[in-house]
C-alpha cells in the first residue's frame, strides 16, 4: 500500500466540518494537493467517466426517488452516517422523507475512506476494460499499488461476467447510461464489494446479493426445465 | 367460445367515438349490459384487484414516466393505435413527448378486443392462485368457456414459475404492488401473451421476451461456473 499525503484540502462545502476532503497523493509529493489524482487523466480525456466514478463513489444514488417529495436525491455518503438530529443542523430533515426513501438513503451511507477506496477501485477497473485509454505510468503505478497489476481487457460485468467495453460509458439508451456501478452486496459500499455492471444486469440483481441472485436465477431455470419435461 | 352480447354501452368518455365500450355478457342475457361481468364479484370483494386487472388490461402503463414532461402516463391502449394527427383532435400532442416516451406508449397499444380478452385471462388466472376467493358458478362458467377448466392453486409467476398467492395482490413493499401484469413478449398485449408476475421478476425480465430472458440468465450462470472452476 502507498502511504498517502492526507492533508486537508479546504473546500466551500458546508459538510467540510463533517469530513474534510483529504489529499490522496503520495506522501511527500511535490506540487498541489489533489483528492482525485488517479482521475486526472480521465478528467481531461473523458470527463463524464471521471465524474461518474467520483459521483458513484462518494454520493448516494437516487434513481428511484427523483420526485419532489423524495428530498435530496444525491448526498455525500458519509453525511448519511450522521444522526437525524445532527443532519438537522445542515437543513436536512430526514423525518420529512417517506420512511422508505430515508431507509434507502441510510443504506447507501459509507465512511469517507471507503468511498475514496471505491473511487480508486472503479478507476482501476475502468482502465482494464476493452477499448479503455491507457493510463500514464504514474497513474498505473498508483492504482496498482492499491489493487494489483492491471490486465488490459480483463474487467467484466460484476453481475453477468461478460467483458465490459469502455465505450459503453459513452452510450446511453433512453437517457440512461449503459454502465452502472454495482455492488456484490447492495448494502455495502467498499472497494472489495463494488464493480461495474451493465444497467440491465444491475436492475435485474435489484436488492439481492450476487450469491442470492445466482441462486434465484438457477431456481428459475430449474422450474422452467421441469415444466418443459 | 361464448357468444357475447357486444351491445354498445354509452359512456361519457371522449374516446367513445374511437371505440365504444361493449357489453361482454352472454348474448341474450337478461338485465343490464356490463363490460366487465366477469369482474363483478372481485369488484365487490377485492376492488383493488378488480381495478388493477381492468387497468392493466386496458390502459398503457407508465411507471417510468410519472414526471411532468412525460405527458399522459396512462391512456387507453386502443387510443394509442390512432395516428399522431388523429390524437391531436383529443388534445394529445405526441410530438411534445420525448421520443422514447412516445415510443414506449406506442409499444403498449392494443385493439379493444385484445384488451377485453386480456382482462378475462387475468381474471381466470387470479382465481387459480392459491388463497384466491372462489368464483360463483356463473363466473367460473363464463371464464372457463374462454380459457378452459380452472385448476385451483395452479397459477404461477409468468417469469419465475413459482406459485403465486392471491394475497400478494394485497401486499405492497415501498409503495409498489408485489404482483404485476407480465408479458411473455413485452411488445405484445394479448391473452396468450399475458400473465401475472412478481414485481422483481417482471423488472428482471425488462424488455426481453421470456425465451431471451431464460437464455440470458443461463449464459450468466455458465460464465459464473466457468470462472469458479
Amino acid at each position: 500500500m502507498l502511504e498517502l499525503c492526507l492533508q486537508k484540502i479546504p473546500s466551500r462545502s458546508k459538510f467540510d466540518d463533517v469530513q474534510p476532503h483529504l489529499c490522496q497523493r503520495e506522501k511527500g509529493h511535490s506540487g498541489s494537493h489533489d483528492e482525485f489524482p488517479f482521475l486526472r487523466e480521465l478528467k481531461a480525456s473523458h470527463p463524464s467517466v471521471a465524474n461518474k466514478i467520483k459521483r458513484d463513489a462518494t454520493m448516494t444514488t437516487g434513481a428511484a426517488w427523483k420526485s419532489e417529495e423524495a428530498g435530496p436525491n444525491r448526498i455525500l455518503r458519509w453525511v448519511m452516517l450522521l444522526s437525524d438530529k445532527e443532519l438537522l443542523r445542515y437543513g436536512i430533515r430526514m423525518k420529512d422523507l417517506k420512511p422508505q426513501v430515508a431507509a434507502k438513503l441510510r443504506e447507501k451511507a459509507a465512511p469517507y475512506d471507503a468511498c475514496m477506496e471505491v473511487a480508486k477501485k472503479l478507476t482501476w477497473l475502468a482502465y482494464q476494460m476493452s477499448d479503455a485509454p491507457v493510463p500514464t505510468a504514474q497513474t498505473a503505478t498508483y492504482l496498482e499499488a492499491h489493487f494489483g497489476t492491471m490486465r488490459p481487457h480483463s474487467t467484466t460485468c460484476l453481475v453477468c461476467r461478460a467483458p465490459l467495453s469502455f465505450n459503453l460509458f459513452l452510450k446511453a439508451v433512453r437517457g440512461k447510461a449503459e454502465i452502472e456501478t454495482g455492488h456484490k452486496n447492495p448494502r455495502e459500499h467498499n472497494a472489495e464489494n463494488v464493480g461495474f455492471a451493465h444497467r440491465e444486469c444491475n436492475i435485474a440483481q435489484g436488492a439481492k446479493t450476487l450469491p442470492e441472485f445466482y441462486r434465484w436465477i438457477a431456481e428459475i431455470l430449474e422450474r422452467v426445465q421441469q415444466q418443459q419435461s
